[in-house]
């Protein structure tokens, strides 16, 4: 390995992968109502004004809002009742002076109403006549033309995460089918002479691969296509042959090294081997993590994640998933999910490395508190035990019991 | 509709629900790789104690830990090295006195070694033998057998959502499929006379049907299985017998009233008619989304939601995601993704009555500032511009401009 390789704080060594990044994404069409989770890979304008109808947003009457002015509880404004107009329907009513029709909320207004006096604010005279008890402005409980969105207006902008509501909001204006960033597929390259799959009984000296599995999940959660390529041992050409092969089908590369510290240096010396520029980042000021191996190959990125699978957690949080949503076109991912919690001990770390401490969330008199969950990170239970992760800054020597921090949850 | 419905909280109006739903989760197997995100049906408990073997945690040497008590650098306790356990492997060697052999993090140690010296604490005397620098104790840089989990040892709890980690977990042990709650499927029935088909140009007086979508995304999202089964106009026998169809084939109702109050009123009515015990709550002390239905038929929950779409966004997170978990088996749904800002502006609110006040966040000298997006509930882009929701207690007659909310991100 070269020796030149600095080791970076885990958002420097993700800048120095992204600014290399040369971002062409690539689009697909796909139907709107599918879309959800999907990066939006166009600035999306509005083909029409929604509504496209002035809309009551009540029950009661649509009226000639001149003609309610100064009513009151004392003096009400006498008006005719001259019609309605239905649901989903055009008006089959104009209005004089005088003149109110029945108007539902979501429907039309007649002809000639310029606002709508709610049910509540009128009283019944006979079938065809109403007392106005309080005076309604132009424009009231109307919505109007175009309020919601104007036709050519921002819809959603290039790069966003498609949601729920941007679902119903695309349709509202007949947008059925949206240009999104095809989803990044990643290759995930598992290594270790004493691996052997979930499948098989492991013999003496052996253990089962999990990290293959554990890494497609977070993909998956990230909005990646997971390809899981092979299980290979500490075998330079081996290893080299399967990243080859995972390359040419993937748009990201991920290699589960070796936990020893030779086979960590044969899976760096394969992916710097891959392409150029190469290896960008060797080693990350974090912990757990420090054995990350950060690369672009040929345009496209490659991580070496440490074996340790709470360390392989973490440093996919860190570094993959950002990438995987950069790939998709998205450049600033979803807010993870976070509570609040109290700090159950104290923690220590050192000034000049970011530390992220598996902690598990516990209710005590009204309050979460976040109890550290002491375990290597090489178990993978220490995980499983936990909840979530509360991160020690690069800047800071520790964390104090008592402090309110942070804890992102799984 | 009778009148005796009291107009409960929304935390009330849940637990009415759940409190009469006999909660009997219907079970499957999958592979347990593609469990993400499920609901596990059952306690998982360890076949096996993992690791399986005494683990070396570092590379070096495996040593009997005697022979190293008192080792300095000075006074460097003089081993021999016969030999070395190469990863997967069994250990073909067995320590004398006065030995060691090579250690692999993640290998096993010699036959009689009890702990592993690491390699920067140690210096090559020659080809054959190390001199050892500091004393390990027994079981230093060791996983013992069971450390991770014993066998018989709790793995996971029934009820537990699968998350990346999880899944690691259990096949490192070879749990190669897991039982878990089937995923509800939730009938979704859309009323109102002036929808139209997405696909459709809208007519005077006609919207486009929205409300299908968002909630179909929402109920992915809520890890149910989306079930759209019509689009009917306000007419009572037509709604009736969409619902009898949607229940038919799902677990869950979910109507989307019309949004006047004669058709929300006949919504009620349809759902109150499908089966015992019948409508469980009229009205939600909540803003927006006061006009809410939730019902229990014939063992199965059925919602009416308001037609508006911020509305039925707010009533859909509070009652029919925790339903959604609650018939998978889950009976605390994971936590929302939330980030603490601070409130822009005051929000007026009543005492008695839960308000959800769409904001935006925006990131002021360092700080994320919430903004109230002040629309009316029926602009679903009300919801578009927001990035998500601040909740005003029950007990709060609104919230101050500067003070510190939890914003529960879209």
């Amino acid at each position: 390995m070269p020796a030149f390789f600095k080791v970076l704080a885990p958002d420097s060594a993700l800048r120095v992968l992204l600014d290399q990044l040369d971002l062409h994404v690539e689009r697909e069409q796909v139907p709107t109502h599918e879309a959800l989770g999907r990066v939006t890979a166009e600035d999306i304008v509005s083909p029409e004004d929604l509504p496209a109808f002035p809309r009551s947003t009540m029950d009661g009457f649509s009226v000639r809002s001149s003609d309610t002015f100064g009513a009151s509880e004392g003096l009400p404004a006498y008006l005719d009742v001259v019609g309605e107009v239905a649901m989903g329907a055009a008006p089959g009513v104009r209005l004089s002076t005088g003149q109110a029709a029945g108007a539902y909320t979501g429907g039309m207004l007649a002809q000639g109403a310029d606002a709508v006096v709610m049910v509540e604010n009128t009283q019944a005279v006979d079938d065809s006549a109403i007392e106005v008890l309080r005076p309604v402005a132009p424009g009231e409980n109307v919505v109007q033309v175009g309020e919601d969105v104007r036709s050519g207006g921002p819809v959603l902008p290039t790069g966003h995460v498609v949601r729920p509501q941007d679902i119903g909001g695309l349709l509202a204006l007949g947008i059925t089918q949206v240009s999104v960033g095809r989803r990044p597929r990643v290759a995930i390259v598992s290594t270790g002479d004493e691996l052997v799959s979930p499948e098989d009984v492991p013999g003496p000296g052996q253990v089962r691969d999990i990290n293959t599995y554990t890494i497609s999940a977070l993909v998956v959660k990230a909005g990646g296509i997971p390809m899981p390529v092979a299980l290979v041992k500490d075998d330079y050409e081996a290893q080299r042959a399967a990243a080859v092969d995972g390359m040419s089908k993937s748009d990201i590369l991920v290699f589960s090294a070796g936990s020893s510290i030779s086979s960590r240096d044969m899976t760096s010396e394969v992916i710097g081997s891959l392409g150029s520029p190469g290896v960008l980042v060797h080693g990350i000021s974090l912990k757990p993590g420090k054995p990350t191996v950060v690369a672009l190959v040929n345009g496209k990125p490659a991580f070496g994640l440490p074996g340790n699978p709470v360390s392989a957690a973490v440093v996919f949080d860190l570094l993959v998933r950002p990438t995987i949503y950069a790939v998709s076109g998205c450049a600033s991912p979803p807010e993870p999910a976070t509570v609040r919690a109290r700090l159950a001990r104290d923690v220590a770390s050192i000034a000049g490395r970011e530390d992220h401490v598996q902690v598990r969330l516990v209710r005590k008199e009204g309050e979460l508190s976040a109890e550290p969950v002491f375990g290597k990170s090489n178990l993978i239970y220490t995980l499983i035990r936990a909840d979530g992760v509360v991160t020690v800054p690069l800047d800071k020597g520790g964390l104090y019991a008592g402090e309110e921090v942070a804890v992102r949850v799984y």
